[in-house]
């Protein structure tokens, strides 16, 4: 008998079926009852509801509400620190069960290869993680990354079944100036799924933008500009990440009505915060308790996210659709006590049944040994360019101060909160080393430096001391990346992330405990932003305004140019 | 310069627009409100919005709203008697720029050929058409069609562009019943669109039919059933034929919250109705009046249609998006005064600019020349099933009536208004005639006759008189098919329908007018139904319960057998 007669005898009752959640009830996305009834699944497919059903499973979800598994609608699993694997194990039991990433991250550093390690890894995890097309490795021409992807590396990669369609197109200049090569990957996937990236941009701009046929966004700060967004055709997802937090903001704007066009993702998040605060279902949470109808805010994690990706296997607990089920006591609690992925009961011994596959991309960290003088900061005008963090954003304040030049160097001025930023090459291709000042750590001693670093994943390093740069720096080659702290010659706390500098070997719990010691270490050089690291990582990126650093120099991303 | 470099030029306003919307108002598909600024086209795209725009032509809609081109989710373009072409040309004025089209009426009488001819004119009609790929042709085993498609033919007819999906799966005791046949096309389809048909169907049947991976369903004649399909997964589609008429018990499902996943369509209509009421536009207008939400009826008509059909080039007036826009004076008057269908302005020039296909399906009426007593019905008990007709419902009532032997034959008895029907194949296979009773016409003279006869299309005759009804079949044999209606011997109106007996040659304008003449001469017999033609075609789809009749019997749709 075919899985397709299989499911409809199910359905019918003509046979018992696979499984059977009993005493629970449907949290209905149509019109926000509760509905009472088995949930008969056959195989991967749930195939009644409503209704008394035979199985050869009973699973006793007695007082539970079932609402459909989580889709995160645009993510960076690189920025777990931890590899698919740990990624699933980490998340699922959340109850997301679907996850659209970019693997942009690994791209940058190893390429195709990076692409294919993920498109592999999916066919082996229990969430579906769907891996679309990295669109613009490196993002911009004004870094040095240790790969490119150009469109025909990514007609090479298409056809997976895992691939939805092209990832965030972030080079919105290159767009918008109708750019050759980006025409030539916009033209790979016409008619198809393409996803955007375009912050703060309005009016004409993003009308051509979205005329290139780009259907989503995530970028959206402010509620006014994702309702422009909105307007124009484009899904907004709405983005809680480690350091991007847009969920206040757009709150607002997510209503009953507007619900079945917006959508959740986290972005960048990493072990830490998801301990701490959790994942989508934090997201859930935070909704509701800001007043946001339970209805639009399990349509925004689940079916409004099916949909916005012609995803229509999913996002609602009816028969014909992947059983992604989330047992949850309370809708504001949204505390996940059974999860089924695809029909598989989501636990120890599921997770344990995997079979896994060996990750790529070690070895990656192929950067110059750097001494103290390599960080000293040239300049015949005292006016300088400093980057201003803005806490919980990746967006940056282009900030000019004064800054005197002493013996040729322009110092630190810690009483400023002026401390230096550098950005040295890891690839092995050039060496390049810039640098530059940011404002906003707190930073009063020592350094921290990281192979994290947005997108081209050079190491990244800010510091009071150019001493304890050059060994935060060297020690990173050592450990093949991660994130070191250091103070007085000494490393207060490192993690080591070899899977291409980015990913960690370890357990998600070991890294998320490492975290913890890393921010406390950062805390203790007088550090006062929450996620030290994600906020430097971000500052290397060339497509978020205002201004960045890549290993090229100083980037004014309004005018898309190296500040000369 | 590509096409998808001039539509971000123009979007950008680096360029003219080839076209610019200039005064009217956007009716907002996300909020309900009504945006300011021009609309930029480029080709078939619509390029800008909420923005000033030069353009090479400018087009004056001051003080109109401008909302998404409507899209019919479900129809049998044969059903309104004219061909494409003359469809679109009485339909699409009325802002109607996409028909979701099943060609099952012809495909029944002459098979591949006739989804073939529906393809082809697609790619010249100023509306688009999609030509779904008939299910159920026929409709069941109980009835003599023209021709079979089996799931090698509708393999064969897969890949054209104006493809979707497998249409309406009528036969869904088969599909329940996992007959091997009906599992082979739904295989064809798995993962893809599948629409649906199952009127009545609950509880674990319809579990078991939906989990089969079927996505739509526009049968639902009540609320609280249209809401069971809804919950389930489907997206319900609200109809308003000229016979089937579901909008009013539907409509207080139709909200703002649901409104997403609910659509409109017309199944079968024709001109004269057109005419008098309206298409989509009508419903619209009507569901407004009811009290529903413009926003609601309007995605219903638009947006959320292209949602439930993955159209994701449509849907809102936005970048991006298929030019196919309506400008109205009111959203309460749904009153088309200029209707642009993929950039163009549709109008009697453009349509004249069409180039057209020739018709296909003549000389298709090859039934047996018959006498009188060819309309003789049997038998040998006085208990007789009889067919009751429900206005404006393609069901019937499966009716129990004691009927007099007389010379063998149970006679029409008008008193009661039992009537004789008859269904004459007319395909050239069998010369099959079957007869039967029927009530609800309040026919009390005379005869009609008819060759459009759900699906199989086989003639289809009511009468008090068995001469009458003799002289209106074969006259259809003379006029290649179509309707005539007789009284004492003579001929008192009659519309050929010469492609495939199914649609005219003539203007719409033409075929408007002869149905009203033909609705005149069949109340001069008595008739008292508003469209005789089409509850008389649908006595004859043995796919809707309670009790039909085919050229092999009266059948008993609910225990889908012929009555022995």
């Amino acid at each position: 008998m075919s899985t397709l007669d299989t499911r409809i005898a199910q359905g019918k009752g003509d046979q018992p079926a696979d499984k059977v959640l009993r005493g629970g009830r449907i949290f209905d996305l149509m019109t926000g009852s509760l509905l009472d009834g088995d949930v008969a699944i056959c195989g991967d497919t749930i195939v009644g509801i409503m209704d008394h059903y035979d199985g050869h499973e009973i699973i006793d979800v007695s007082g539970l509400i079932l609402v459909p598994g989580f889709i995160d609608t645009h993510l960076h699993i690189e920025s777990s620190l931890v590899t698919p694997f740990e990624f699933d194990r980490c998340v699922t039991p959340r109850g997301v069960t679907t996850a659209i990433c970019d693997p942009h991250e690994i791209a940058n550093v190893i390429g195709t290869a990076g692409v294919r390690y993920f498109q592999q890894a999916s066919a082996h995890t229990l969430m579906d993680i769907k891996v679309q097309l990295s669109s613009c490795v490196p993002s911009t021409h004004m870094e040095t990354a240790g790969a490119t992807l150009d469109a025909a590396d990514i007609a090479g990669l298409m056809g997976h079944p895992s691939g939805l369609g092209l990832a965030e197109f972030m080079n919105y200049p290159g767009v918008i100036h109708r750019d050759p090569a980006c025409m030539d990957k916009l033209a790979l996937f016409e008619g198809g799924h393409i996803d955007g990236h375009c912050p703060l941009l309005s009016g004409k701009d993003l009308n051509a933008y979205v005329a290139a046929g780009i259907r989503t966004e995530h970028e959206a700060t402010s509620a006014p500009e994702a309702l422009e967004k909105l307007r124009k055709g484009m899904r907004v997802l709405i983005r809680e990440g480690s350091v991007s937090k847009d969920l206040h903001a757009l709150q607002p704007l997510l209503t009953d009505t507007t619900s079945p066009y917006m959508c959740l993702c986290t972005d960048d998040r990493n072990p830490l915060d998801i301990g701490e605060h959790g994942h989508l279902d934090y997201m859930i949470r935070e909704l509701i308790r800001l007043g946001t109808s339970p209805l639009a805010a399990y349509r925004a994690a689940s079916l409004s996210a099916a949909e916005a990706f012609g995803l229509k296997d999913r996002g609602q607990i009816a028969p014909g659709k992947r059983a992604d089920i989330v047992a949850i006591r309370t809708l504001e609690a949204c505390d996940a006590q059974v999860v089924l992925a695809g029909g598989v009961v989501v636990n120890d011994q599921s997770f344990a049944a995997r079979s896994q596959i060996d990750p790529v991309g070690r070895g990656s960290v192929k950067a110059p040994t750097v001494t103290a003088t390599d960080f000293r900061h040239r300049g015949n005008q005292t006016a300088t360019d400093v980057i201003g963090i803005r806490e919980g954003q990746i967006l940056t304040d282009h900030l000019h101060e004064d800054i005197a030049i002493i013996d040729g160097d322009k110092r630190p001025d810690l009483t400023r909160d002026l401390i230096r930023i550098a950005v040295i090459e890891r690839h092995g291709k050039n060496g390049n080393i810039a640098t530059g000042f940011v404002r906003g750590f707190g930073l009063q001693a020592g350094a921290i430096a990281s192979t994290v670093c947005h997108d081209h994943h050079n190491i990244a390093c800010v510091g009071a001391s150019y001493d304890d740069m050059a060994l935060a720096a060297n020690r990173l080659g050592e450990i093949e990346g991660g994130f070191v702290v250091v103070r007085d010659g000494a490393i207060l706390a490192e993690l080591p992330l070899p899977v291409a500098g980015l990913m960690s070997l370890d357990p998600f719990e070991t890294v998320r405990d490492t975290l913890e010691t890393l921010r406390s270490a950062a805390a203790s050089l007088g550090v006062t932003l929450e996620e030290p690291f994600l906020q430097l990582a971000f500052l290397a990126l060339p497509v978020i305004p205002a201004l960045k650093i890549t290993d090229r120099g100083m980037v004014d991303v309004t005018k898309f140019e190296i500040i000369p």
